[in-house]
């Protein structure tokens, strides 16, 4: 029999829950606001020029100088663990090396954890308004996904959040951004968490605490992450990437002994469970440089760009507009008139003022309608002087629109 | 009501599909044969000395000191990209920038296409025998694995697959490692790779060539990769680690191009698609220093090192043993009588000769008695004074048991 080779281009067969991927609001943002000549308040990057680069040049050199299996495999970084039990020993959190899992930043931790608690179509609970990054990990499963409202000036609403569980509803774990949240600003208040680890602990439903912002405060009062109330039932993320510098990629989690060894199977069968150049490099910065004075300059850096927008905000925009002072990470959430449609104004931003931001509604769960009058607006990517010109221009575009 | 807060230490419900994790024989073997003292021929790791880690360091400093996002987020190396497809054009591959997707080594590509390609309890076709990694990426979704065997001169049986195929099979993938094979050592036959394809086009079936050996080839004739063969149902998977450092984490994809998106989503779910510090060193090091004079030097001495294993064995092992002579990679598959079980050497290997080897049985999909009687060997990790010594003392455990 003669081979007949199809010629014809035919595409394969991908897994079903592709069928429902779409590109994340941000990534589109991503190619809009890095057009040259646009002013963008829309991602949540760090600013690059307070990355303490030289320190970690010297760190690199150190390392590939000194550690002889700098760029070999070699078993997750022991070093780096201790350090990050002192890290969280600052936070007010008591845990053990043995409590400590590293990852490639915190997206990589909460992807992990979503793999390792979520069954495909099971359900979840978590705000209205929420991290783009964790709904994208969620899409696989194809999960139910449970909301609960958030206050602008306490946190999720927990009362909902012990209704549904008194309610009967059983979700895998709960998902909330404690300090400084994306993309609300909000930092939950205490009494908030107290309640959701006592309502953890009595349903056993795990809380992934995600808290890449937590180390970036600027009022006095630092407020405990929940892990502080609970060992056994509350899943800390954290990061490098927003105290030193994301393409270092690292971070880690803090969790309870017994699943550590489920997450380094799947840390293996995702990208190998090996300590990373990046990682010794950190581990290098920690031992030798200091981080302290490096997050002194950075909270001094970040409250003041945080002022700058509050102020220019108070300036610029109208006499409707609502928003409140974040006292934590990098973002201002503005609230406008219910008739406005953020979309509509960033493209109006975009071609008459060349500004970007994020509407509100590229962050809900469920309803692409909630929050389509609000804006997230970015501190920490642009200098001052920047800010205060970015919010004039936007101050503009929403006084022609009324 | 008063608050009643149980003080029972209870574990949270995981995810169904850990109920079947088990750890892989490579990570006990790594903790086993670390041990100080133990003269190792287990794991599968590139020779450190033989990084080029002065050249690395200068293309860091480099980096750091030019490249003003360096450490920021930014969208994938498109520089990077660019240089994969000027590699892969000397492996006669053509491809284009718009087919190559960054990853962060071969497992999270490997892992990557699993996610995209594969249903929960879908079925998928691989080889008898094969890398542990993609069983491990596998494990999560509970696949039916098909299999088919592989012969030791020729490598995986494509009438094997033939026959399933015309029988109405129509897994996700097919899975192979084409350039000596992880753990038989085998090169797929020209022959056999342009059925392979014939066949994935005519069913159109994607093919994931897993290729992270490819270019430590060590005879004249280097054969091309499945990839050279079709653009459209090959998924090429390549690595930095076996030919830079593996704690870089860098590796790539060659794939169609409309698939490109479909990973972005993903990857930016597990840990952000983003330009990490290890590819731009990576990028700087193709750029500015010399690849073609390190690959002729790694492919002279892991040859080196692969000609003293043959030799040692040749003059150590039983009569009874057999091995072929691997064109490529890092492993020699050794078959002792069937009667011997490789797992109970290993014991004693470890015990009285302070040797390690992984036995065949770790690598088998189903049965866990299918190559019981085979030695994974491994030559790129030792001396050639080392080599020579371990196989000494294996061969006196063989013999000390026959």
């Amino acid at each position: 029999m003669p081979e007949v080779v199809s010629s014809i281009v035919e595409k394969p067969s991908l897994a079903d829950w592709t069928g429902a991927i779409r590109r994340s609001a941000l990534q589109d943002m991503l190619v809009e606001a890095s057009r040259p000549g646009i002013l963008s308040l829309a991602l949540g990057l760090p600013a690059p020029e307070l990355f303490p680069t030289t320190e970690l040049s010297r760190a690199a050199s150190r390392v590939l100088a000194q550690e002889e299996r700098a760029l070999q495999y070699s078993p997750p970084l022991q070093s780096l663990k201790r350090q990050v039990v002192e890290l969280m020993a600052r936070r007010d959190v008591k845990c053990r090396e043995e409590q400590i899992f590293l990852t490639a930043g915190a997206q990589q931790g909460i992807s992990l954890l979503t793999r390792l608690l979520l069954n495909p179509g099971g359900r979840v609970l978590t705000e209205e308004l929420t991290y783009t990054g964790f709904q994208q990990a969620l899409q696989p499963f194809q999960p139910q996904v449970l909301t609960v409202p958030t206050d602008l000036l306490t946190g999720m609403d927990v009362e909902a959040v012990e209704g549904l569980l008194k309610g009967g509803e059983r979700p895998a774990f709960i998902y909330t951004v404690t300090n400084g949240h994306n993309p609300l600003g909000v930092s939950m208040s205490v009494e908030k968490r107290e309640r959701l680890v006592q309502l953890a602990e009595r349903y056993r439903i795990p809380i992934i605490e995600d808290d890449p912002y937590g180390f970036l405060y600027y009022e006095e009062a630092q407020v405990q992450p929940l892990r502080s109330f609970s060992e056994t039932w509350v899943y800390h993320v954290g990061s490098f990437s927003k105290i030193l510098a994301p393409a270092l990629r690292a971070g880690w989690l803090v969790v309870p002994e017994e699943i550590i060894r489920h997450l380094a199977v799947l840390k293996e069968s995702s990208d190998i469970d090996t300590t990373t150049f990046s990682q010794r490099i950190i581990s290098n910065y920690l031992a030798e440089e200091n981080l302290d004075t490096h997050l002194l300059n950075l909270r001094r850096e970040y409250r003041l760009r945080r002022d700058t927008m509050l102020e220019a905000l108070e300036k610029n925009f109208p006499a409707e507009a609502r928003w409140h002072r974040p006292a934590c990470g990098f973002f201002v959430w503005v609230e406008l008139p219910e008739a406005m449609d953020a979309t509509h104004l960033l493209k109006i931003a975009l071609e008459t003022e060349q500004v970007a931001f994020i509407p509100g509604s590229a962050f809900s769960v469920h309803d692409r309608v909630l929050a389509a009058n609000c804006l997230r607006l970015n501190y920490s990517n642009a200098t001052p002087a920047r800010i205060t010109d970015a919010i004039a221009r936007l101050g503009r575009v929403l006084n022609s629109q009324k």
